[in-house]
Order: C-alpha cells, then structure tokens, then sequence
C-alpha cells in the first residue's frame, strides 16, 4: 500500500507528534513536531526534519549543532496520530547537551537528574 | 527538588504526550496523552492512568481489557512538555491485540505492517 503522507491524522496546527528512538539501544532521546511537508522532507532526504513550533519553521535535525538524525526507519501507530522515528543519532540529541531530552525523573516524589551532558 | 505537577506543560486543551516504553528491552509501546490529574493518578497508584480525548475521561490502561501497564519510571523532557512512562506491560499495549501501536513502517513509499497481532 503506498504511503502518502496526507493520510496521516494532524492536529488542528497541521502537526503529529513525532517520538525519536536511538536504532542501536533503544533509548528514546527526544519528542518534536512534523507537519505533513517535514514527513515528506524526511522520507525524501532521509535526514529527520521536524517543524518548530516556536520558530514556525521547518528544522532539519543538527543543521547547526552537528547533532543530525539519519533516517532507519518511519512508523506510524494505529490511529495514525503519532510517529516513532528509528534513527541514527551523531552527537547528543538534546540541546542541553545530553544524550535524550529525557533526562530527568520524578523518584519518590522528588524531580532528580538522572543524565549528565556529554564532556 | 519535589515534583509538581503544575510545573509541567500542558497545551490549550490542558493534555502532555506521554509515550510508553517497555522495561525489558526498550520497545515504544504507544504514545497517548495525560492531564495535570492523570499524572497525579499515575504517580500515586504506580497504574498509568492517561486521558483519553475520545471518552473526555480518565483511562487506566488495561482496566477492562487486562493489559494494564505498572509504572516503573517517569521521565520527564528538557522542555517539560512531554513526558515518557517506563512501564511493565501486561499483555499487548495495543488495542489491536499487537504489541506496540507502532506496527505499520514507511519502506520504499509503501506502508507496510511488521508486527502480527498475538495470538
């Protein structure tokens, strides 16, 4: 079945959340938007490209950080409302430096740090 | 530093996307969504309780069909609006009897299904 994008179901910004996973362990490093022409910039070029809310923009993962996102594989979920991208990560994905923007953690009650930033 | 809730952040319909990871080996189960009151719920009853914008309702994941999904973390991103539930899952996480949601991949322009329902 081919795939085209607009089959996809967006929010009411034109936007799917999209959730980044490292191929090589799993580890899921970030959580960004696409809207239906960064999914096909993605596809197209292989390189993971999200749209940013705040700059209203197209954002081609790492074009100045370095910390680019090869494309291994896109999947969509049942409702076809979100993607989980399979990629291949250079370089910390988070702009704090660590390795997933998922670096803190609610333990007993208390919000700790459980990542250090890449020396 | 102790955790609240409030400082999370919510869109305009209040909702934070959560995406569930499986202990074992790291599979993304699924993303869905919580409210300030979700979260709380989740944290308090170690049961991922998310909400579900269809039903307008509370949604503790395998209360009717079984699969339910036992908090073994939660994390929270650089940005605080997005959080990820490390879980241990009770049967398929999806409604479709697969294991993840995401069983549907973007390969050479063609959706195409890589995960069989369990039997």
């Amino acid at each position: 079945m081919s795939f085209d994008v607009s089959t996809l179901v967006y929010d009411e910004r034109g936007l799917i959340p999209v959730i980044a996973q490292d191929e090589v362990d799993g580890a899921v490093l970030m959580m960004a938007w696409m809207n239906a022409e960064a999914v096909e910039k993605t596809l197209e070029t292989g390189r993971v490209t999200y749209w940013s809310r705040s700059r209203q923009a197209f954002w081609v993962k790492g074009e100045s950080s370095g910390h680019v996102q090869e494309l291994v594989d896109l999947r969509i979920d049942c409702d076809g409302d979100a993607l989980l991208v399979i990629v291949r990560q250079t370089g910390p994905a988070c702009h704090t430096n660590r390795r997933s923007c998922f670096y803190t953690a609610v333990r007993e009650g208390d919000a700790v740090e459980i990542m250090a930033p890449v020396a």
